[in-house]
């Protein structure tokens, strides 16, 4: 059975992390993105936020990681996001990706993707599309996202 | 002058960077998303993309950097992303965020938000909106991005 044939709507992936000084730190390094709303207490703090917080795309990135759990290669195609709250370090943030609709003449998912924190408050909302491929050349199990 | 007040429709900040190997690797970290299309060169082969792969929310961290040289307290309220083209360890890409719509009730900009590789092919297309947001205690110069 072809990869996309088995997911239905309803199952969801999910992917929990806390998230550390040191990974918004590393996240300002790979993107160039050193916001003193990131990276400067003392800058932080005169800001509506009253300290640093967390980069939102980096919060988005744990959305592409619960993506990446579907089976086959999961190839990203439209993400949309609401950043709802913000996120410091230190809070826990469980994303999860929950199939809304198959649209089989292309296998592809769209998904509802929402990011919590440890409080159970949405801090971030929306949606994904994403197109299940299959190995080219088959014989092993392995699954992949993008 | 109110930083908001300063900024015009068609106003642009770009931030342009060679995407690398280890800068995959540091955003799978970080995120928990360790897919073998990014990570595994021999499994990538066997996929449409026939190698390695940048994560798509790597490159839209380039974006929040652009979105982050505006002037003033820059707070991302939402982003869409249409993920167009593969990026490759080694390919130089440059995001560009442009005033498309300012809403000054609310202080908010709404923004054209494209990624290009160095072929000039846009590999990220999207919109964002952010609102401008002053320091609360005034006396520094610096701006800020989340």
């Amino acid at each position: 059975m072809r990869n996309f044939e088995g997911i239905e709507i309803g199952d969801r992936r999910l992917v929990s992390r806390v998230i550390t000084e040191q990974d918004v730190e590393t996240f300002a390094g790979i993107t160039g993105d050193c916001s003193p709303l990131h990276l400067d207490e003392e800058f932080a703090k005169k800001t509506v936020f009253k300290g640093r917080i967390a980069h939102g795309m980096l919060i988005a990135g744990l959305i592409s990681a619960a993506l990446g759990k579907f089976p086959g290669v999961v190839v990203y195609l439209w993400q949309n996001l609401s950043f709802l709250k913000p996120v410091r370090a230190g809070d826990r943030i469980e994303a999860s990706a929950e199939v809304l609709e198959k649209v089989s003449e292309r296998s592809e998912l769209r998904l509802k993707t929402t990011c919590r924190n440890q409080r159970g408050e949405m801090v971030v909302d929306g949606e994904a599309k994403v197109k299940i491929m299959e190995l080219e050349s088959s014989g092993e199990g392995k699954t992949a996202g993008l």
